[in-house]
């Protein structure tokens, strides 16, 4: 028998099993809506999943609404319970990152499908885990609560943005603006995940991020790498050249100017936890095809991605990438890179670090523009 | 007056200026065909192109053949002339670069057009300057010799090729093949261009190239940059760390193992003469928004580009470079790279050495491939 504050939660799971399928049904609805908050193309998608959340919502008997941001809308929803319980505020995000490249799918992203393999059954399809996954996880447990019990024993709020993998520039100013609406107790973040298939995880602290674009020019146009090479300044070697200086290849430091003030290691005790429920770094890294944990000298994989600050290139773009050959000397590079920081770290110094790197190891000729990205 | 071979060529240059608008009609013919020959898909096109050529060569009289290779085919043209003359060899070709990125033209690159500005009157299109203007202006100077004169003073043969944009692999081979045929006195390649507007060159040496792609592998999939970053190697950021090292940002000279081996400076006479006629550091590289030469210190922008072998960096791709933001720590990384060479440079040595560089430099879990172009 499990029980939850005094009440047999049975006839609840009883009917979490019997109404499955249906379940299914309505996040396989929720995951084809292409709401890829990154791409201004699907801005309209995104309003669609946030709309269709809400009516879920709205289904079930929250107070639920769609409310207005400069960007993608958010989703607000109250389930007063009992007056006297605590007060949980639920954050999840409707929005998925962009698909591309399309070639590496093997099914469409937006067409879910239940696959079987060694690990037993699996969705697959954009979103499945994160976040669509989880949101409707917490959505589905609250309507059979409710259907079983009437009311909940505590009070539920539920926060869910659009703009979690493009920045979430509107959610911290939505809170301050809506402070009193959405005071709780606890805050319950679901766009985690578990340690492996059946290991189940309580995630109690998250990595930040600070993204940023960084172009380099150097002509102002493109020219022949035949007429102009050697002579003309290479933005692509510019960009690769001060990339590749942000980090120490010998002892995997990132060493930008005051990286790591502030960041301080876990207690040993909490070390030592983690080495005893978490993989291994043959574990952690073996299952994509990789062996040695590429980051800071002395920390295992783990808590090199649990608990350390690090530096990543998550896109480079420049000159010719066609078929085949260009002899061009492009004017501009471009890379998205981001930084995932740990407490104690100030964001805004680390991107002034970041822009001050770059800017020392501008040669001559050279300009270049900078875009936050969250 | 003006005379070749004892001839008075005015009756030629008249009937050039009077059939001016007809041979601009037929360079804007061979301009439309988009004969990319980097790019599988226009593979018909430049079979297209090669047959224009080779009907436009019969029907001034020549003995004109299209000949096949494992690529893009041949066109062949003899006009026997006077049977004591020397035998000049012309090379040239019809292929095109690709035109990407579109956004950057001002006007469609297959759609030629005839803009006037303040150097006068210039026709724009894709293969304008490289290398069709420069193969027509030889097609009508020889129709307007065999108009007036009906044979040449001399022996011309033309070999023009359809992969010089995409490294040129089949035309050794072609000429070994067809060795008896197109032994010449003299081989003319006008696939060069002038000082500047009203300044014509004779170009007595070309930088040849070795053109390479290399693609960089870590992890067997994309995944996601919170979750994996800094224990899970970064492709991108190696091949940064790998091509930033290929020069020495200090001296501008190339680091690779033997790099200048067999490499000679001209004669300072030669660069003597250079510094007469050719343009400043200033006159090179300010009409491009450049002022400082990037190459090796000590010489000239015009000698860099002129003498000086280079390394170039012409394209690179991995990760995400669309709109917003995407944290993905990419499987892949690849690039485009290419050097220059110059008189006394072995083009297999230096591209071992440059593999050999990327080898000695790549992390564990990593693996790379490499593809010559040329």
């Amino acid at each position: 028998m499990t029980i939850t504050n005094g009440r047999d939660l049975t006839p609840v799971l009883d009917r979490v099993d019997r109404t499955l399928e249906a379940s299914l049904e309505r996040l396989f609805a929720f995951l084809r809506i292409p709401s890829i908050s990154a791409q201004p193309a699907h801005a309209g998608d995104c309003r669609r999943a946030a709309e269709w959340l809400c009516a879920e919502l709205a289904g079930i008997g929250l107070d639920a609404s769609v409310r207005e941001t400069p960007g993608h809308p958010m989703v607000v929803a109250h389930d007063r319970g009992a007056a006297e319980g605590p007060h949980v505020l639920f954050y999840g995000h409707y929005d998925v990152q962009p698909v591309d490249p399309l070639d590496l799918w093997h099914s469409a992203p937006f067409e879910p499908q239940l696959v079987r393999d060694g690990d037993g059954e699996r969705i697959v399809a954009r979103g499945a885990s994160d976040d669509k996954g989880q949101v409707m996880t917490f959505v589905e447990a609250l309507r059979a609560l409710r259907a079983e019990f009437g009311t909940l024993p505590l009070r539920v709020s539920m926060v869910i943005e659009g703009e979690e993998e493009s920045g979430g520039a509107n959610l911290l100013p939505f809170l301050q603006a809506n402070r009193d609406e959405l005071h709780a107790d606890v805050a319950l973040i679901c766009d985690t995940g578990m340690l492996e298939g059946g290991v189940p995880a309580i995630t109690t602290a998250l990595r930040g991020m600070v993204g940023e674009e960084v172009v380099i020019r150097g002509a102002d146009r493109d020219l022949h790498s035949g007429i102009y090479g050697n002579a003309a300044r290479n933005p692509l070697e510019v960009l690769c050249r001060i990339l590749g200086a942000v980090r120490d290849p010998a002892t995997g430091r990132v060493l930008l100017q005051g990286f790591y003030d502030g960041v301080q290691d876990p207690p040993e005790a909490v070390r030592a936890q983690w080495r005893a429920i978490a993989p291994s770094d043959a574990g952690f890294l073996g299952p994509v095809g990789l062996s040695v944990p590429a980051g800071e000298q002395g920390y295992s994989a783990v808590e090199q991605t649990w608990c350390r600050p690090t530096f990543e290139i998550n896109g480079i773009s420049g000159g010719y990438a066609g078929d085949g050959f260009k002899t061009v000397l492009p004017a501009e590079a471009s890379a998205k890179i981001s930084f995932r920081l740990v407490s104690g770290q100030d964001p805004a110094r680390i991107r002034d670090a970041f822009r001050a790197h770059v800017r020392a190891m501008l040669p001559a000729d050279c300009t270049v523009r900078f875009t936050p990205h969250g």
